[in-house]
This record gives C-alpha cells, sequence and structure tokens, in this order.
C-alpha cells in the first residue's frame, strides 16, 4: 500500500509518500481500498503541527474519506467485501453524549487518518455510503458533511421558517445551505467575493451580504428579517466575526461555534449576550448516529455535496496548498486510487 | 352582525342564523369583520353534541377562521385596522407546556366560534396571517394546520431523510404531507380510494398505501423502509388503526395521536410497544407560538393548503353534512363574507 | 466454571446446573468472576418461554449480575485486574437513539445472561460499579435500576417539585421512589398491602394508596395534587392500570410504559388521551450512557437499591419461584458465588 | 400610597420618597397591597444609569416583591382578595420561546418596578406564592430565584450525580446551592472570602474553593471530578471567569452565563470551547411558567432562600449602598409595608 505520511515531523515538506506492507483486518476490522479523500482546514492545522500536543508524527493526515471493503476480518457481522463506507471522525463516538476522551478518537490526528491507498477500520467505526453519491462527494462527509448537519441539528434542530446566516463558501457552508434549504429555512449567506456571491444565489441562498461592501452585515440580516434577526447562525469565522454574529442573532436564538479561521482568542459582548437569552453551541463534526442521520437524509436525494477539485494521489501537496489560499468553492478533494477512473 | 348559533340544542338542525348587535372591542381587544371559516371533523362532533359536557348551547360553532381588523379597544399595541389575523384554537395558551385549564380555552365549544359576520378576540389570541395565502388558505391553518405542524414538532422535530407515515387525506393529513416534504422528510400515505391515491401522488407523496388493497399496510410500511418501519407515524384513525401503527414504526420510533375517527378505545398491545422503546404522543392542536412559528414556515412561501371547496355562508349546513360524507381531499371551507368576492 | 441453562426446553424444570470450561477473553474482552445476580420479572417470562421467537435454548438466563475483573484480552484499555463491574442490559446500545436491532444485544436472552460463576463480556458493554454499594445492591442495577433512572430521565428529565406517582413495590418500583425523592419530586405509590404501604411511608412515599381500598385510585391522586393530576406516572402494572393512570396526570403529562404484569392488550381511552395531551413512553431499560449516568448518581451516596433476600447459588430455582410469588419487597438476588461471603 | 422614584435622573440622589394616589386595577387586573422587595445586582445598574437607552427617570426601580391582593378589577378569574402574589420579571412572557420584544416587559425598568407600597398588576403577570414561605423569602425569587431556577433547567435539565459549579454567594448562587442540591447534584461553590467558604459549608456545598488562595481554581474543580470537570458551570462573574470557566467544565458541558459583575467585554478562547463541544448559555431570568415551576418545587418545602438583612422601607438608600460593597450572603430585602411586623 502507498501512503503519505508526517514522518519525522510537521509542514508539508515532512509530508512524505512511502510504501508500506497493507495489514489485515482483525476481529471485527475491515480492509478498504481507498477511494477518495477530502481536505478540511482542520487538516492545514495539524499539518502545520497546530493542533496540540497530542498530535505527532509519525501521522497519516487527513480524516475524510470513502473507500471500499476489500476484505473482513473475523466476527465482522454488517459489512461484506463490496460495500462502499466512510469512516467516522470520532472513531469510538457512537452517539449520545460525547466521550470525555473525545479527542483521543479523532481520524488525521491523533489516530491515523485516510491519506492511503488502504486503510483498516472497526466495523463500528463505519458508515455505508448511499448510492447516488460520487466517490468524492461521499468523501466530503465524514467531518465537514457531519458538521454542517450538526449545526442544524444541536442544541435543538431547525424548523422550517427559521432564518439561517451561514458564514462563507467552504465545505461546511456550502452542506448547511443545501440541508438548511432541505429543511425548509430561510438561508443568509455572508461572502467576500462577488463571483462567489453570484455562485451562492445560483446555489438558492434567499439572501447573499458582501462582507467586503457590507462590514456591518447584522444590520443588514435584520433588515432582512423584520427586525428580529436570525434564529440560527453559523458561525465559522471566528474571532473577528463572533461580535457581529452576537448583533445578528434573534433573541433567544443560537449561534453555532464552528470555525476559529481568523482567530482563537474572541472577544465576548456579555450584556447583548444576556439580554438576548442567546445560546453559542459549539459544534465539531458529531457522532456515527448523526453520521448516518445525515446519510439518511442525503440518500433521499436532491442534495450534492460541492466538489471544487479532486487533485491526483500525487498531488497531494498541491491539494493542500490550494485549499490555504482560500479562494475554493466547495470541498478540495484527493484521489485515493491509482486508477484515476474510480 | 350576522352569526350561527346552535341555539337551544345540538344537532344541525338546531344551527340557526341571527342577527345580533355587533360587539364593541375591550380593552385589548380588537374587531374582527371576518372573511372565510374551515370546518374540521372535531366541528362534527360538537354539533352533534358529543364533546362532552363542558361544550353547551348556546355556541356559535366553528374553531377555525379568518378575519380583518375593523376596529381596535383600549390599550391595542400590535394590530391596526387592516391587518388580516387568525385566532388561535387555545385563546389562553401562549406557549410552553400546556396550562391545566386547557379545554376551557378552546374556540367553537366551549367558548363562541367563528361562525359569524363579526367576532370580537383579545389581541393576545391572534396571530397575523402571512401574505401569500387567500382567506380560505389561511382559515384552514388554526386548529387543522397548527396541529399537522404539532404533529411534526412535537414531541421532538422531525429530521430531514426520516420517514413519516401519513392517514388520509383530509386538512390535517394534507397539511403534514406539505409540511414533511418541505422539511426533507420520506412521506407515505395511507387512503382507502383510488383517486385520492392518484391526488395524493400528485401532490409528491413518495409511496401510497391503498388499505382496501392492502389491509396489512404496516408490512407494506416496513417493506419501503428497508425493513426498519417509520420514523414517525401520524396517527389520525384511532381504534381501528393504532396497532397497525404500531407495527409500522420503528424502534425508538414515534406515533402522533391526532384523531379518533374510527372509534375512541383503542386496543394496544404493549409488548411491541415496549420492546421498541415507542413513544406515543398526542397532539390537538397547539399553543399560539407554534401557530406563528406555522405562520412564519408558510410566509416564506411553496406550501399551500389544500382547500377542497369553499361554500356560501348561507350554506353552512350543507358545509357540514359534506364534510360528514368524508369525500373531500382537503379542507371544507365556509364564506363569512357577504361580498363573496372577498 | 459452573452455570445454570436452560438446555434443551423452557420451563424451570429444564433449567440445569453444568461445569463448562472457563472462557477466555478474546481481543477487548474481560474475564469476570461473578458474584452476585439480580431477578427481574422479565427473567421469569424468558425462563418460562414467553419471550418471543428470538429467545430459545440453550440459554443462561438472567441480564443482572456484578463480577470481578481477573483476567483482560488483548486491546482492552480502561480496566484492569481486580476492576469491579456490571454489564449493561443492552450490550451494543452504546448511547443517543436505539439501534434497530435493540432487541438482538440483551443479556439474559437472546444474548446468554449471567446465572454463571464466570463471563465473558467486551470491555465496551461494562459499567464500573460505585464503590459504596454492596455486590447485591450493584446486582440490582442494569435492569431494573437503569429502568428506574430511564422513567424519570426519558422523554424528558423530571423537575423537582413535579408529582410522580409509581406502580408497586418491585425493583423498578422502590429504585424510582429513591430516585425521585432524590431529584425533588413529590412521591405517590400505589400498593395492594397494608403491610407494604407502610414500609413505603418508611422509605419516603409522600403519599401512599391502597389499591385494594382505593380501585379508583385516579381520584385519590387528583385531591392530592390539587386537581391537576401528576407530571409523571411509570405505568408498570400493564392492562389493568393503563385507563387509571390515564386518569391519574396531568394535562401535559406524562405516563412512562414499563410493564405488563397484568395483561398484554391494554384498552386506551383516546379522548381523554387527546384532550389532556398526553404522552405515553415506552422505556425498557436504557443505554449504556444511561447506566453511568446513574452510577454516578448513586456514587454520589444516599440512595441504596432495596435487596429483599439474597439466595445462594444452588437455590436458583427457588429464587424464581420466590419472585413468582410477587410477596417481594425490592430486588431478590442470588449469589454467584462459591464463597458466600464475598 | 407611597413610592420611591427615579424623578428626574439616574442616582441615588435622585431616587425620591413620593406620595401617589392609589391606582384602581383595571380589567384583568389587581392591585397589590405590597409587603417585601429583594434588590439584585442588576437593581444597581438600573439605578446607576447604565442598563441602556430603553430604561429612563421617572421610573420605580426593583423587580423583585410580594404583595396581598386587596381589590381586583373587573374580568379578574383565578385570584381574590388577601392572596399572596409575587409578580414575575418579564410580566409578558408566558412560556416556551421568550417574545423578541423581551427587554420591553420587564419590572423595575422599563417597565415600573415593586418599591412602592401599592402596585397594579395584570392577573397575567402574577404567581401564587407557597405556603411556607415568609414575605422576605418569597420577595427573592421573581428574579434572583427563577434566574437559579433557569440556570438549572436549561438548556437541559441537571441530572442526579452531575456536578455544578456556582461561583460566589450572591442571592442567585445561593439559590442555585440549594436547587442543585436539592436535585441530588454534586455542588461546587467558589468565593473569595474564608468566612463565607465556611457558611457555604454549612449549607451543604461539597466542595469550596476559595478564589484568592487558588486564582486557577479550574484546575482544583477538575481534580475534584476525577479530571473530567463540571457538567455545568454557573458563570456568574462575567470577563474575569469566563475562560477559567471553560477550562472548569467536561467534553460536552453546559457554562449558563447569568451575570456579568466583573466586566463585560469577555475574552473566549475559541480552540478549547470547539474541541470540548461546550454550550454556553445564558439565562436571564425565565418565563412565568418557570416561576411557577419554582414555586411548585418550593412548595414541596426543604428550600428557602437565604435572607441576609431586611431593611425598613426608609432606608432604601442604604440598601442600595449595602447590596454595592458586596459584602452580603443571600439577598438584600427592603420592607415595603408601614407595619413592619407584616
Amino acid at each position: 500500500m502507498r501512503t503519505f505520511v508526517l514522518e519525522t515531523g510537521f509542514g508539508l515538506d515532512n509530508l512524505v509518500l512511502r510504501e508500506r506492507e497493507t495489514p489485515m483486518p482483525g476481529p471485527g476490522q475491515v480492509l478498504l481500498e481507498m477511494r477518495t479523500a477530502s481536505l478540511n482546514y482542520r487538516d492545514l492545522v495539524v499539518v502545520a503541527g497546530g493542533h496540540g500536543r497530542a498530535v505527532r508524527p509519525p501521522l497519516v493526515p487527513l480524516s475524510d474519506g470513502v473507500g471500499i471493503v476489500v476484505e473482513t476480518g473475523p466476527g465482522v457481522r454488517d459489512l461484506a467485501v463490496g460495500d462502499r463506507v466512510a469512516p467516522a471522525f470520532y472513531q469510538h463516538w457512537q452517539g449520545g453524549a460525547p466521550p470525555d476522551d473525545l479527542e483521543a478518537g479523532r481520524l488525521g490526528g491523533p489516530l491515523d487518518g485516510v491519506l492511503a491507498s488502504h486503510c483498516v477500520f472497526p466495523e463500528s467505526g463505519l458508515v455505508r455510503v448511499a448510492e447516488g453519491l460520487s466517490n468524492a462527494e461521499a468523501a466530503t462527509l465524514p467531518c465537514a458533511g457531519v458538521t454542517a448537519w450538526s449545526a442544524l441539528s444541536e442544541p435543538w434542530p431547525l424548523r422550517p421558517g427559521e432564518s439561517v446566516l451561514i458564514q462563507g463558501t467552504g465545505g461546511v457552508a456550502l452542506m448547511a445551505l443545501a440541508l438548511a434549504r432541505r429543511a425548509g429555512a430561510r438561508t443568509i449567506v455572508t461572502t467576500s467575493s462577488p463571483i462567489k456571491a453570484a455562485r451562492l444565489a445560483g446555489l438558492g441562498a434567499d439572501l447573499v451580504i458582501d462582507r467586503n461592501a457590507t462590514p456591518d452585515w447584522a444590520r443588514a440580516v435584520r433588515e432582512a428579517t423584520g427586525g428580529r434577526g436570525c434564529e440560527r447562525v453559523l458561525e465559522l469565522g471566528g474571532a473577528a466575526t463572533l461580535n457581529e454574529s452576537v448583533k445578528a442573532v434573534r433573541t433567544g436564538g443560537t449561534i453555532l461555534l464552528i470555525g476559529n479561521v481568523t482567530g482563537s482568542m474572541a472577544e465576548l459582548f456579555l450584556p447583548l449576550v444576556l439580554t438576548r437569552r442567546i445560546t453559542l453551541h459549539s459544534v465539531s463534526c458529531g457522532s456515527r448516529q448523526a453520521f448516518q442521520a445525515l446519510m439518511d437524509a442525503l440518500a433521499a436525494g436532491g442534495i450534492r455535496p460541492v466538489v471544487d477539485r479532486v487533485f491526483p494521489f500525487e498531488e497531494a501537496h498541491e491539494a493542500f496548498r490550494t485549499l490555504e489560499k482560500g479562494e475554493h468553492f466547495g470541498n478540495i478533494c484527493l484521489s485515493l486510487s491509482q486508477d484515476p477512473s474510480r
């Protein structure tokens, strides 16, 4: 098998291609021949060495991918050779409350990820992929897709007729846009690019706000919602956007804390948070049950993850660099197969 | 003002047309010039005298209607002359847990209903009607529409990708079908008529089951859901259908108890209910907040209540008789206006 | 190892003592030297052959027990030799929504239970026992204790100040009484025996109703709650008590369906259920997370399961017969150890 | 009637005593002869003019009080002369989701408060006081008590066995301590005074941490909870304590944002919030239904609000100054009656 691995240190320079012996599936495990992976902003942080002490080389990066079962270990009950599956981001969180050691079970750091031609996973950490999805589309689901799903399901589900504000045009944002529309919500998306604004409108966003033209976009959100503000804000920006999100949300509304692209130490103006009885709920991905629920929702058709581009396996470094530039629209993917037609 | 009233007893024969002095709105109240009413199965029971001791003549029947504010009492804050509004079914349930005396606040018995040219309501018991809806469409919402909404929101909201079984083609059933589709659910509807089956398919039902052709329809539901059963069953039938609903629902799933058209004393087979960890939750309409949430969802467009027919005011008796026959598809309405063009 | 097993058929006569080879723990598994088991009404049904086609001989009965880890298989992470643990009733339900094949993972049928000197379990199916509990007390928790916990936590948790009605004096009922008191609820318990009534009062029940003296106990419950009825009813009886429970519950209240001792086919009077917006929610035990939460609550002290009597291992048949008589107060237990002092 | 009023401006110097004509109760309203009021930190901010533009002189301050019905207006249904009642903090929030204009309905600014010998309230804005409570104890409930209740009930209720961290010794903190103990939680309280620490231990706190001696108290909390952290943190401090609270909370845990005594602009370290899937939920008081639920819980007995001191009516200024010093333990109250024995 072939795999990219951060062998001796962090940084793209240390991400090297290696030949390894293909592993054997143990009891309850299956061997996957991988097809496609998808990159998340988190993977950039991991490769840069910014993800904390628990994530250390040697490490195979990337959490999101899809593969085909090619061998099953003893005691495997539900999966068979030929099944197309995707691993859950948290390998040990089945459902309900998150386990105390939540961080210990993440793919792509501290656990080895999917940037390899073959991987072994326990059956209990996999979800069967719905038929209508391409490999690249399915590869975007484990972290980016489930995060979007959780952001619309937690701490209480979206209701039809609610207004949802979504920041940006990354994989989580676009999946959330599709899911929120599907659930009957009114969607408002902020972006910093007129070209992306046009594409967002094409994807059915009810209102697109150019953050550059309207830096105080909370005011525009309130105007567009009869002065009340949004029921739900998907806060993907972080430090630079949080207080504008607080201004944009309705009394009793919810801000989903998802990303911190613009900075880690956010200032939070408490009086407005208190008076409006706002809830700030952080979602980083979700349980395997959440992943299964997302897959059930996609099985019904009508929603397709947005894939910006699929790089060939050999161009993994280029895929990371493209993600870093931030000019993508949707998910950046990577073929893990030697046969690029699959 | 003109009003129909059950003056001295129950039964359609005792439902008589009367001229009355138009009432004046008191503090916090508004006077409505009524436009349209909608009939529910419950109204048949009330007129027949079958709704229990608290509901007594003299009584103006019908809970569901829409009107225009023509006069405001002192202290009215949010409504103005010209506003189009609909009264909430429970006049005294604003939101949260239902009050202990829930039954005491129902329109159309024990409180006087909307079968009149003019009505007075407290501002706190009204909801503003969304613009895109016709008077007849809006008239279907207070009881039938809100019941459908509650059945998809309680005790926990529907999630996209879930399978929902809906029984029949009355006003609640068709509104639930539209709302469930809008929320991204897979919809299965049972009916006893091939003609209605065709219309249901036209409304987008994913699967329509003819109860006559398939009396053990739970089996068909399980087959159509990969053997798992539905996440949610809207039990509109009552005694004759409840145990089939139990068979049709998924482990951990929910049956919404809504109607008892086919009988009041239902047999419930406990072992299946216990082993599958089923929840049976009864919804009769909902709070004013639920009504407002439904209206917000409809304001976004794309959903229109199905109106079977609008009878003129003078033909109120005929409207009740038509409802009783049970051949309608959607809501049977009644114009309350002397000018039938409004 | 020694084990009782339903070897060739159902019935106590077929429950025979056998010597077997002590099993070895596989990957992720541990071997337990068992200490004590506890009997539930369900175990009577299983032994009698009344639990459905999936539960078949040969079978080791009993789901509830406690043991000491004496050997760990490869890859065991959290448990060590000497740890005192109890297996979860549903071995494959970690948390969140119940799996579709919920019934397949139950101990004591269809899976082999704990009526043996030694058992092997996967680490993921065990919960560490809190220090202050005796072996017999801890043995009552996996099914009876968790059922009581679920009945006070689902579908929404009990609130301090609520009134809770509990039926009877079995293990579930007494554990629910202790937990409900601990959670600040007002407790009402029904019983058919004056002697048990006195013991219930001694356990702190706020009101005890003698079902024989007061067959229409719902009236007594409403009187004791200012006419409103209880927020929560733990329905342990089944067919013979359900409609009285419906009368005893408050508008918007909840009936927890738990047992069907008095019959499987219950009649349910729908109009009252509908008008009062009642929820009927069935709880049969709960997930491993629920078990852990119960254990956390007991670790704080102040609550002890009520153990009626502990039979020696050899008297297993007598333990079953004593349970069948129904004169116990709390849980009937069985020592699994050859050294009765442990 | 006598009343204190901020007549021409903010500041204690502008809080003057005035004789006014006793108002008449209108339709649905009652007249109260007030007994006792309780002061909250918010009242200090209001009097100081720091509560935003909507709160303006002339204004009668104080939200929390208790009085006796001495006259009922037309249409009053549930209350009678002689009933002892307390007004809800939000006069227009019955239950469910908070209204958009939540801030507009607050007593003690912008609405006139209870610092008067007589007050008129709509019946719908009052809750009957439980018998066992003194006037001063009951006076602490509308804002401080309900806030404590909400902080243990929202966004999901406390479960027995959970660990709850509470900051300080004000009225909200001590009421939360009593309610959390009653609900079966493990309680940890931080304080800055050894004397208060001793009193907290006397009130049953499981662990008291001296913030001065242990400035990094989150570490102490984690040690005391087996490394896991608390399920729930009541964040009463604000800017100076928020990040320590984030460190003290368990994976998947909840921080209740309640106060901002130590500053309004808080820094929030996002990576920890995201990785641990923390929820931050703000509670400022609650609905009238929440107030009623709290009263039901207190009616069961066993919990008494902690009253630091009751000042006579004439010493209102002194009561405010004492609150400002921050040396109190529990609630500072004020008699509103001319007869101090009542």
